[in-house]
């Protein structure tokens, strides 16, 4: 059975996975890119976007696990914009240029489904109004046998891990407080009995814990 | 300068230093003992309860430097006790029997005064109701040029990190969900910006936080 996996989720010391007031010149809010500098140096990102070099240590080994093995994204709505309620038009086609780095079928989790967007490079987003079981099925099918990635916002990834549905889940802790924004945790009290937990500091003074199903 | 330190200060990765509940069965209520078993596992605890042998590695390294140089304490009422409110009688001593490890003077911060208290091997409980700065001034006064350890619980961490009177701040990251208790870090947002933090992941599975005072 293909697994489903999250990878490079960075939340801060006090739990949030994104800051708050994300808009359009600020996707994670008030943390700005405080929780993702640690990748961006990595070579596994600068490649993602076309740049040479960067670390290739052990941040640069967690970020490179991200694509490969991966047949589909599930994202919520928060990920692919910062648009809240019914689509004011249909412009909006994501963060990430005319080539995203996903390269696979991506279901957009909302509840306000439109019509799917076929991006160059192999990326379609599809736009689901669905559970998550449900949007897991879709993706599955899509994913043609390989494993299907949560791409978050944390909204999403709590979802998922409340109804038991991921199989593995990288996080990266980030020594800074953020105080405010969207909390990971919530309500997943006692999760780390279904998972082995494996936690590694590496020299940037990021800790990455992974979580694999028993 | 005396300085001011915190150490051994275990929290969950959702940010609870304590559970829900506390009992006099249950110092730390639903968390039970999960918070602080790296802690009993190390030489230094062992000592300090009269045992022999216990770990001899990283995290008894971070164990062991809670007592030299600490000159006196600081600890919450719940810290010192499970009652709240008014005092019943003054029968409770704290939860260490005849002779406390401390052996220093004790301010146990309480909205309800009661006389000092002496025990055994050179600690004595002073009950002060008084602010974060007026206590800290009362324990260097008590603690003869060396340093004042606040001794937790989270609340009174939170409330001297918050009036920015803490120097030296050891966390262990524990790798669990408690789901409620305690938070550890409402309110202090980048408080990093204050302080040099080196985490750093042990065999045991916890990681330590170093924070010092830039």
């Amino acid at each position: 059975m293909s697994k489903v996996r999250v990878h490079n989720l960075a939340v801060s010391l006090d739990g949030f996975a994104t800051g708050e007031g994300q808009t359009l010149e600020a996707p994670f809010g008030h943390a700005g890119t405080r929780l993702m500098e640690w990748f961006f140096e990595t070579r596994a990102f600068r490649s993602m976007i076309g740049r040479d070099g960067g670390s290739e240590g052990a941040d640069n080994a967690y970020a490179s696990a991200w694509a490969p093995g991966i047949g589909a994204e599930i994202m919520g709505r928060n990920k692919f914009g910062p648009q809240r309620g019914a689509w004011q038009d249909e412009e909006w086609k994501g963060w990430w240029g005319d080539n995203p780095p996903f390269h696979t079928p991506v279901f957009v989790l909302t509840h306000h489904p439109r019509p799917s967007l076929t991006m160059d490079g192999g990326t379609t987003f599809h736009f689901l109004d669905a559970t998550p079981a449900e949007a897991l099925a879709r993706a599955r099918d899509a994913a043609g046998g390989l494993d299907v990635r949560i791409g978050g916002g944390p909204t999403t990834v709590r979802q998922f891990l409340d109804a038991d549905l991921v199989d593995h889940l990288h996080v990266v802790l980030v020594p800074i407080l953020l105080g405010r924004g969207v909390r990971l945790w919530d309500g997943l009290e006692s999760l780390e009995d279904r998972f082995t937990v494996e936690p590694v500091t590496t020299p940037s003074g990021v800790t990455h814990l992974t979580f694999a199903r028993r």
